[in-house]
């Protein structure tokens, strides 16, 4: 057995509380001043007082110079996988073209399409674990990364292995989504019926053939897919005994997010346009609200109601949405001030949000997400004596120290 | 004599001319494809085509590995000289606190006073150096710092004085400008014009005649110091040879841009609230529009018209603002980001306002903000391929390798 010693902690804080699918204890932290953590074989044994353990019965002893302790970030929604980037689109824009000058230069989503279905699978993972590398050097222990960007049969088994080789090569807990509802591909151009049909009936059952996803997800959207045809592939895929997600409400509302709390998924993202309607719904659900405020940064666009929904008892997460589009950003800790600046949820509801919430929407809720005995030693020593300085010292990377299942990255 | 090749470089992009302190060349940017930078001395020497100089000639060869090759960055405008931080103040706001809760609480930039007052020289000077480390990590190879958070002549001395020893032993190049006019000082309430009396009469000659400041600066605003005493104190500044800045319309025009740009004042820093009247005096005054779009970011203000007085021929600078209050980011990247998201500036404008012009506005331009032969060698190789790419990836450091007067960092 392998005994490290986490000492000389300032201030630890933490959810607390292995959350359920439903009920939210957003914002509900315990904090313990001047403590130890001892942790066995990469599980978190017992949170003790300073100096209770003696150091020379431990394998490792890792020091947090009295600094703030918190569980690793868990980033509940990311597009990490994709070929190329489209830096070039923020400069068009800026000059003046519109969203169809740049669909006629070849841009938008299939562009990225396109170059997803060009890179090999090596190039894929080589990339996106260099992503993952800097996800951790910013103290993110545990992500979730969605497929959509090859929509076809081959191209989205494809990103899915790459998120498989990562999950086992990659020191970070990845967690797969299926998500070849994100855009009707030219090949189906007018017939979005269609595509659904062929996810439903020779996509999603070989997904679990193969067992390479947890989840489904959808983007629901007008001129996307819309709420019938959510329903529909939503439908498929719980049938099939996936897990269910939904893109709901980010431009307009169309009916995802009440599709999302009737069928119970277990989490519906982006929620900028969500109405009354929506959010009753989610909470009778006990349906996350993942929320994505870079993406809002990045597009200009309003921000979630992220405070109407904590306070209507639906438990809000918030992640990063890293995709080449509209939030090319992997920084879960400017997703963190955004949180405070524009949600207005406090520092230890934007924890919450960014741990627990997210954890239990992956599925994780019981192994990571807390500091707890019993749970994966997933920690983060930030360069800050409290939770307040990470959410207002925006721009730095914080993270002094992360700790995956114990042992120091 | 060293010399130096910095090779296999994909595009260097830089403003080109060193700029006259009046007359903008916004946006104009040279780009070269395929390009090698010599340098001798810590000096440009030359910028040829790939493959023309022999490796083996050189003392040192730096490769770029094909990438993004710009000027060092230039914050042209800081605070970054305090004592502690005010992190509990982000969370009182969220929570509901006005401004008077907090000034009752002992907060707000009296509370950094009193800290950076109690501090000592060694205590500021360790502080700010790791500062100054990360920002070179960021690629800034030159900043400017102010003094005023003292607010008295020994303790606004001693900032003159840590920034006298930062430059001198740290590799970034720091340029100090007295600020002694920040606030009016607790002993002062009330007594604004006694104040200034004070500063031109006591501090600014003490100022001089230890060399300790090149530039002196005012804080014009509603409620802090009025158009009439920012006059007092700039002609005082002026008479004992000091260069002129001013903090002007940020929250309310009250005539600080119009009187920079009659007094020649070498930039105007925020102008948040400019009117038409203080950009046609700031063009024909030949000033700089020292923009700080972090500061409207992280105060949820609007974000002053860097777009507009770019039209008007205003040299337009962006820089980081750091400080405790009201920006408390280092990361100029994140204002470049800013200046194409929120000035709908474009990725040229940017690299401009966060080189050359900002060099000019703190007096370097003659040395720094270019890549041209006879400029000091301070060079960014970026994870990028072109400066769109640093525009749109948000949250990233992309500066892979910064080199500050011919040598790697």
């Amino acid at each position: 057995m392998k005994r490290t010693l986490v000492t000389n902690i300032g201030c630890l804080q933490t959810p607390v509380g292995s959350y359920s699918h439903k009920g939210s204890k957003q914002g509900i932290n315990e904090k313990y001043a001047d403590v130890e953590v001892v942790i066995e074989d990469g599980l978190i044994k017992e949170i003790c007082a300073s100096g209770k353990s003696s150091p020379a019965d431990f394998d490792q002893v890792i020091d947090a110079e009295g600094k703030l302790v918190t569980p690793g970030l868990v980033d509940g929604h990311t597009h990490l996988i994709f070929g190329g980037y489209r830096q070039h689109e923020l400069a068009m824009k800026i000059a003046g073209a519109g969203y169809l000058d740049i669909l006629r230069a070849g841009g938008g989503i299939l562009d990225t399409v396109r170059k997803t279905r060009d890179a090999s699978e090596e190039e894929l993972y080589d990339k996106s674990m260099s992503f993952l590398d800097e996800m951790l050097s910013m103290g993110i222990t545990t992500c979730e990364v969605k497929s959509g960007y090859g929509l076809t049969k081959d191209s989205e088994l494809k990103m899915l292995r790459v998120i498989r080789a990562m999950n086992e090569n990659h020191k970070m807990d990845v967690v797969p989504t299926f998500m070849g509802a994100h855009a009707i591909p030219p090949e189906y151009e007018g017939r979005g019926d269609e595509y659904i049909d062929f996810l439903c009936e020779e996509v999603i059952p070989q997904v679990k053939k193969e067992g390479l996803a947890e989840f489904c997800d959808i983007f629901c959207e007008d001129a996307v897919f819309n709420a019938e045809q959510s329903r529909r592939y939503l439908q498929a895929a719980r049938d099939a005994e996936f897990e269910l997600k939904i893109h709901a409400d980010e431009i307009e509302a169309i009916g995802g997010t009440e599709l999302a709390g009737e069928m119970r998924a277990t989490s519906a993202e982006h929620l900028i346009a969500i109405k009354e309607s929506g959010m009753d719904a989610m909470a009778e659900g006990g349906t996350t609200a993942m929320c994505l405020p870079a993406t809002s940064f990045y597009l200009g666009a309003t921000y979630a109601p992220a405070k109407k929904m904590v306070e209507k008892g639906i438990p809000v997460a918030i992640a990063s949405d890293f995709n080449p589009g509209s939030c090319p950003s992997l920084n879960l800790q400017l997703a963190i001030n955004l949180g405070c600046l524009k949600y207005r949820l406090l520092p230890e509801e934007v924890l919450t949000a960014v741990t627990i919430n997210p954890a239990c929407a992956i599925n994780r809720g019981d192994l990571v997400g807390t500091i707890e005995p019993g749970k994966q030693a997933d920690m983060v020593i930030w360069n800050a004596p409290d939770f307040e300085m990470v959410c207002y010292r925006f721009g730095s990377n914080l993270a002094e120290k992360v700790i995956k299942k114990g042992e120091l990255i």
